[in-house]
């Protein structure tokens, strides 16, 4: 069964799960991982982040959308293009607790955003059992995750719940990603901090064949590492 | 700002809630209440329901769709078509649940279905704070009343959530009501059980004025009358 949780907070027990915060943290640590970093380590609260701080990792993390006080990074996939070491630290307001989530629920998580979405669907052939949470926005549904729900599971094959054909329904309302972003709350909270650059940055598409993955939960914190590739 | 909802749990204070559970309860109370009911007694359990029985009173409900043992009779509409006396109990495993959540939360509470959207559409006319809540189907998100939640949305004045905007997205694709009832998880079961006669009346659009709103609740149980006109 293919199925869409619209929240993070209402993950639940799955074969596979697939987190999705296209704006940002998703989006986040696709680049980051892609640019060098070997690991991400994911904390579902600002405090969890701040206790990970040693000299060799970098903290990266937001709240209301701005980099968090004493964090060397915000949530602006583009900081992370030059590592500056082998970890980053990172917390966010909904994309990193519905990770921390998924890793408590399901032993296989994989992190999808629109910049890793065909190698994100490379990876889920042949899988069953597929759950993908959509992180939200402040606690409320948002519009870019059920979005790029709907771009996966429209290309994957199997039973989909309803769930899943609402998220394809809203996918195929948006031919052009970035209308999908746009249109959410989330972007508006982007323009505010002036920030608006990260959306056109977050809505390309399959330019990153970098697919991050749950390697091990560790005290709460989920670490995330590139998965092999799929075949291999 | 226009809200939705996707399941009746995730129900919040607003200041109109519209409860939306297409197949079947929200039809079921819809059509008994134009019938000549005078008021339903929506119970969040059948053991709530079984509690209220009087010989003057009906009780109706299901479990898996089907008539729940014991009772008078199911949670189809059209049982209710020629009523036994002046009040119905009713108990199902999704809407009615959502209705009480939605009256422990908001002290305006409105009963839609497609059978009165019009009437619905009427009521909510100047309105603000509306959340238009889905019941969904055994815990999950369900295609019928995230749909009927967007036809709801589309035709409403103001500003609008993602979750809105993703309901529309739905209600658009499915230009015929019928395909979005029988998409749903919810189909699926009323086949099993003989019921589909029940799908094409509840995909019925605004072919009853009546607009069944909380009269007050008591004990937990929501009671529900019809709403005066607007404007009167």
């Amino acid at each position: 069964m293919i199925d869409v949780a619209f929240l993070g907070t209402a993950v639940r027990p799955a074969g596979t799960a697939v987190v999705v915060d296209v704006l940002r943290a998703t989006s986040t640590i696709t680049l980051a991982l892609a640019s060098g970093y070997e690991r991400v380590l994911v904390a579902g609260t600002i405090d969890e982040a701040k206790a990970l701080r040693t000299p060799e990792r970098t903290l990266a993390g937001e709240v209301g959308c701005a980099r968090a006080p004493g964090f060397d990074l915000g949530n602006s996939p583009e900081e992370t293009r030059e590592p500056r070491g082998a970890e980053l630290v990172l917390a966010t307001t909904n994309g990193a607790p519905a990770i921390v989530a998924a890793a408590a629920s399901s032993d296989e998580v994989l992190v999808a955003s629109l910049l890793n979405l065909d190698a994100v669907l490379a990876q889920l052939v042949g899988r069953e059992d597929i759950l993908l949470v959509c992180a939200g926005t402040d606690g409320a549904v948002s519009m870019e995750d059920v979005y790029l729900a709907g771009r996966l599971s429209a290309q994957l094959e199997g039973e989909r719940s309803d769930a899943a054909r609402i998220a394809e329904a809203v996918a195929a309302a948006y031919p052009n990603p970035v209308d999908a972003l746009e249109a959410s709350a989330g972007a508006v909270g982007l323009h505010r901090e002036g920030l608006e650059s990260d959306i056109a940055f977050c809505a390309q598409e399959s330019v990153i064949a970098t697919v991050p993955r749950l390697a091990e939960t560790v005290d709460g914190i989920a670490v995330i590492e590139t998965a092999d590739e799929p075949g291999i």
